[in-house]
């Protein structure tokens, strides 16, 4: 708990500074004011994150965690548990979508065993930081107890921080997990206290009337376990994950060191709703990179106060939507810090 | 003439069974079907254009092509002209946002001067094709010949040709011409018989009242030059742009060869129009990369058919938003060839 506190002890307010002298420098660059659009706020918000005028994207770290979930016994998707450790072991051999969209944008995955439900064979790309062997049913009580949700938080933060010295300019975070929308709904309807149905979507595609079950379970959840929408902790080991929970603690980590972090889609989002229960700062540590096709996204942006990049309609998870989020970071950064001043090119400026 | 027809005449339908095989490699790779959204979409047209089952996505040159316009006589912006052959210059110098964001995707530029009002001093990386210096001024006569406007055409047809020994998968568009919002705006207008006022916007950034009289120079052309909506170098002698026949000529030599062409914003779209009257195939190989902050140009992408990839409220031109819309492009052909199938990874399928 003591690492948990000092981390969100050390997480600051954005470089004023920085910024500043970020927008000086974009008003001077060759091009009319304000026609790289949301590329020129980006950027600024990059220097505020790592304080410096010029924020550097060069290192790039995505961090892919896998846990399992006793929910699934409740039918809630169409896919075996056993998928989950099966695409671990697929990303270990390069071949999921997250490989491939890392290795365009260039950057690094961290694989974590946050609580997969077998044990897998060790790899040396596998980080193995299992705080259980899949979660409890949510619909029966906790997912988790109290100390392993502190556990998962603390683990995700010395994630982040074994990488640091790799270099890590931006962060990306990434999830697999059979049955985690579920969770991930529970969570957001826990934190906005608005009906499961509303929080809960179709997840890798199931009919109409799974989805009315999927968002019955959510609710039964909620009423078992009655989550405190005040105490992060609480919503986490009730009705939460360990690849969730270490996913809130890897933006935490992040945040306390001034690293940008990329959310992907519903998952990932769900863990920063936790990290923003607990540390209401990291919040403008935050790029979320695309709303995705799950239903319940665009609500679970809004209440985590972001604007997505893009909407390619992507549902995949596993960081994929985050590594295409840092491509457009990586762009940001470098018109900021690349492009000609007007003085620099002898171009004349407008009126 | 020929070399126009000639091309138009080469243009070839998608390839049904390259996308057929895509599509069914994308039902196989390890992700429930159609997570990857758009992508998985994109790919398949890709492989279509291609005409590979593998669409490839590794050589990319984005063609941005240079030319004034004697409609800045009106006032019609707050740039002096001499800013596209500074710009022309800071493009050849490296520090423009087309520089950065091509070296970033990994894309070379080709520079053309189609019509810059001056001369410019030579160099090595600027192909000079000029047609005129200058266009006239399309609110008193048209811009210029009919002959010209074929020979805009087949140079940019000539262009693409030159670059395809050098390897090219797939091209972006780009412009530059201080005033050619405006032409673009009277082709918008021009094709779809809408008042001049819709087909109208800011460009680079101007008041309420200068937009209303930008609108009525646009007005004021179509009534002057009376193009022909149903001929395309009628349009484009009367209200078009060297430049903007360039990129015309440039977009039907690449669907000519099967090469995917990603078109930027406003410019590239009017450029798009123009090639879609001479040769309505050519639809099949647009990708359009972006709806951008001119206020006309949902309506043009609606008119060209296209759904744009992104919307990051660019308005730069350049071909700055190709350049990303190449990035999305690789990672659509680079997940449907580098990811590994179910029965490759030993991951079981959902029901």
């Amino acid at each position: 708990m003591q690492k948990l506190k000092n981390t969100i002890a050390d997480i600051r307010a954005l470089d004023a500074s920085a910024m500043a002298a970020a927008r000086q420098r974009q008003a001077d660059l060759t091009k009319p004011a304000g026609s790289l659009g949301r590329l020129e706020e980006l950027s600024v918000q990059l220097a505020g994150m790592q304080g410096k005028a010029s924020p550097v994207i060069a290192d790039k770290a995505i961090f892919t965690l896998a846990g399992d979930h006793g929910v699934v016994a409740e039918k809630v998707g169409n896919w075996p548990q056993d998928v989950t450790a099966q695409m671990v072991m697929n990303f270990l051999q390069g071949g999921a979508g997250i490989n491939v969209l890392a290795r365009l944008v260039g950057a690094r995955v961290i694989f974590a065993d946050m609580g997969v439900a077998t044990e897998l064979p060790p790899h040396p790309q596998l980080i193995v930081r299992k705080i259980g062997y899949g979660t409890h049913n949510i619909c029966r009580g906790p997912a988790m107890t109290r100390e392993q949700a502190v556990q998962c938080l603390e683990a995700g933060i010395e994630l982040v921080e074994a990488e640091i010295p790799h270099g890590l300019h931006i962060i990306g975070t990434g999830d697999m997990g059979i049955g985690n929308t579920t969770p991930s709904s529970a969570i957001l309807a826990a934190v906005t206290g608005k009906p499961a149905a509303e929080a809960t979507g179709r997840g890798t595609g199931i009919t109409d009337e799974q989805l009315r079950h999927k968002a019955a379970i959510v609710e039964k959840a909620l009423q078992v376990n009655k989550p405190d929408p005040d105490d992060g902790i609480d919503i986490l080991s009730k009705v939460g994950g360990f690849e969730i929970g270490g996913l809130a603690g890897v933006i935490i980590g992040a945040a306390a060191h001034r690293i940008p972090v990329v959310i992907d889609g519903f998952i990932s989002g769900a863990s920063a709703l936790i990290a923003l229960k607990l540390a209401p700062a990291i919040r403008d540590y935050l790029i979320a990179a695309h709303v995705s096709a799950e239903a319940a996204h665009p609500l679970m942006l809004a209440t985590l106060g972001l604007k997505p990049l893009f909407n390619l309609e992507m549902r995949l998870g596993e960081g994929t939507g985050a590594a295409l989020g840092i491509f457009i970071a990586e762009a940001a950064a470098r018109t900021l810090n690349e492009m000609a001043t007007f003085a620099e090119a002898g171009v004349s400026e407008g009126e």
